[in-house]
């Protein structure tokens, strides 16, 4: 492990922080040896999802993996978005099918499978809802007690995860960002590990890499220009980067994408320090959007959006924010594609919409937007978001089925 | 294809129903010809889920093929349920893994794969919930569009999903016999094609014979002595064992499995015929079970659950019926796997313990649950099934960190 700001290292441990300067600690992997072992041909051909990299994730012991079946997820090619947008080559990587219904499955995974590693009884997330749906069923696969701290505006859906997998679910009157502090607390003092899938653990942020290996085997080796994902603090953006850039190691690709970090205009304190072209991201006051997955002020941990954000501008990169209106077109158009996305799974796409508009994507570029959640974690909101569909008719042998066919008649849907 | 009551036998073509004597079509292949096409080393290195297996499906078109990325879902081991049940080798065919959440994208995906080779722009489909989420999905992708009928009690789930992917939904009051009615009137006044995943639409079945294609495969060729699958109607373990009985075919497996069909006792009209050692299935009167996806009077269309009886009996297998208490369980057990079912979904777990406790299911035995449904698709159900299990602290500065631990404690959480 080496901290990403004074560059201190440390040997594998359950360890948060650089203990120099409290920077974010990243993993580090030695390339030679890993280079001597591993066969690209050989891993590909695996059909263990995204384990299929198991060699390039931090893993000691792999008969300790704790996995659902995560990663391997389809990637679609969107033509009726291509058509829609004027872009050549649209692709969404569809993060909805991973076991617990979103990405957060990849690097919980990884922490779990540490958390076996490490012989550790409990772990500790803070989640907005998905991360800790995930936690709280890799933890009951592990037989591992799991809390989940949650600010008070969690979706049905995952909170219906957390509760049947388990978990100890304690909600946290405010943002997010005070259930992250508060789970840091109790961690701390009960020597749980905290697997809170922003840059707190390094070893979740592992396991967002898989997603960049996946991308580009999908595209046989091809690079795409632009890679679009919905951001809070940004770790499966950092780790997907991080995984194209060991690709680069391997001999497998030689140039990088431009990653792409969106936000909700309610909340986006990353695409202000963008705008504003400083490298100090600052906490956002009221953080008020539907992309409840991103709704996040970074209030205590700003180094997080400060990593992030250096990100994309090393890859060239663009930060841009999207209303909430943007969203829910963007669920609408999705869906069309046979996707069903949660709105902050949506993001990606009403972001790549935007930069085609400002012409920021060129039509021929290649783009793959990742999204990150189902829409079935929400079911109310979509139902809300879309005007009453039904038509009610009576069935059974009361009425008649020619009356039935006059009602659908007189309906003029055909 | 060729009737299966009176062996009449029809060109491909856009049938429901034998036209001599009203029987249920079965789609048969000329496996001399396809034994010399197929590998089945080239097959299993494939990596398009169940069009893997695509040279066995009734596809004339591979071009035509509507695909989210439907089955080549994860076979788990449960050894925490091998325990608790004792039995020695227990497996879940995780169906919930599919792209809208059920099984049924596997028919549905072949049947609007067919919709597009027959040139329709119009299916229409009788569901309980997922077959007409699935059909909603497919048809979107497709561009074609989608009338789905409806009984009263869809989840919530379901009915999102069917109205983010544009589907017309008519909800028919009365139970899904009588949407089932008609959906079978409408479909044939203005011919749309009905993808009815009963036995109705010959097509759509054909997609089912991959789970036991998967299932073999993932155990590498080895027969499990049970399959377990919650029936409404049955075509999932018709098609099941229609795949296993064709892997005979081609010499990759000797036996056949013994085929359980699960309903709930709420409304169990095979089970009552098993027991009764009648070949004729009667209509059940008051359907009345926490399992939506499988609470079907087959009011109309008997012949259905005779044909399902038929196979249960050929495979010297069983049919039981397990009570709502008994699915709420096991949506629990499986939680602690990981696993996510619907009530419906988990009631080939609950349809196991039973017949390990009446010691029909030997512990030496391997059997393979099949799960077909995801919980997301009613959280609600869950939700009202769990005590409320939340902790609910003040977070922000306005509460010292030391307080809530102190709440945490006086908790006795640990």
């Amino acid at each position: 492990m080496k901290c990403i700001k004074c560059g201190a290292e440390y040997p594998a441990q359950l360890l948060y922080r650089c203990e120099r300067c409290g920077g974010i600690l990243d993993i580090l992997y030695d390339f030679e040896r890993i280079r001597d072992r591993i066969d690209f041909k050989v891993i590909v051909a695996r059909r263990d999802g995204m384990w299929n990299y198991r060699e390039l994730l931090p893993i000691e012991d792999y008969s300790k993996i704790v996995s659902l079946g995560e990663g391997g997820t389809k990637l679609h090619r969107c033509s009726r978005l291509e058509d829609k947008f004027g872009i050549k080559q649209l692709y969404v990587k569809d993060e909805t099918r991973n076991p617990t219904g979103s990405f957060k499955d990849r690097p919980i995974s990884v922490a779990v499978t540490k958390a076996k590693e490490f012989g550790v009884n409990t772990v500790v997330t803070s989640s907005s809802g998905n991360a800790g749906a995930s936690l709280s069923a890799y933890a009951a696969k592990a037989g591992i007690t799991c809390f989940v701290f949650t600010p008070t505006n969690v979706a049905l859906g995952p909170l219906s995860q957390m509760a049947v997998h388990g978990a100890r679910i304690v909600t946290v009157k405010g943002s997010v960002s005070d259930s992250f502090k508060i789970a840091q607390v109790v961690a701390k003092k009960y020597g749980w590990m905290n697997v809170t899938s922003t840059f707190l653990c390094p070893y979740a942020t592992e396991g967002d890499k898989t997603v960049g290996y996946e991308i580009c085997e999908q595209l046989e080796w091809k690079v795409p220009q632009w890679i679009l994902i919905p951001i809070g603090a940004g770790p499966l953006l950092f780790g997907s980067f991080k995984g194209f850039t060991e690709l680069v190691k391997f001999d497998l690709i030689r140039d990088l994408p431009r990653m792409v970090g969106i936000q909700a205009e309610g909340c986006a304190p990353i695409v202000k320090a963008f705008k504003e072209r400083t490298m100090e991201v600052r906490p956002w006051k009221n953080p008020k959007t539907i992309a409840s997955g991103i709704s996040d002020p970074l209030r205590g941990y700003t180094q997080d959006g400060n990593l992030t954000l250096k990100i994309i501008r090393k890859s060239k990169g663009v930060a841009i924010a999207v209303s909430d209106e943007d969203i829910l077109d963007a669920v609408k158009l999705l869906a069309k594609e046979g996707v069903f996305a949660e709105p902050t799974g949506a993001v990606s796409i009403a972001g790549l919409r935007k930069m085609i508009d400002d012409k920021i994507v060129d039509r021929h570029d290649l783009a793959v937007c990742v999204v990150t959640g189902h829409g079935l974690k929400n079911p109310n909101r979509i139902m809300d978001m879309l005007k009453e569909p039904r038509l009610v008719v009576h069935g059974g042998n009361g009425l008649k089925r020619s009356s039935i066919m006059k009602i659908l008649e007189n309906r003029g849907d055909f």
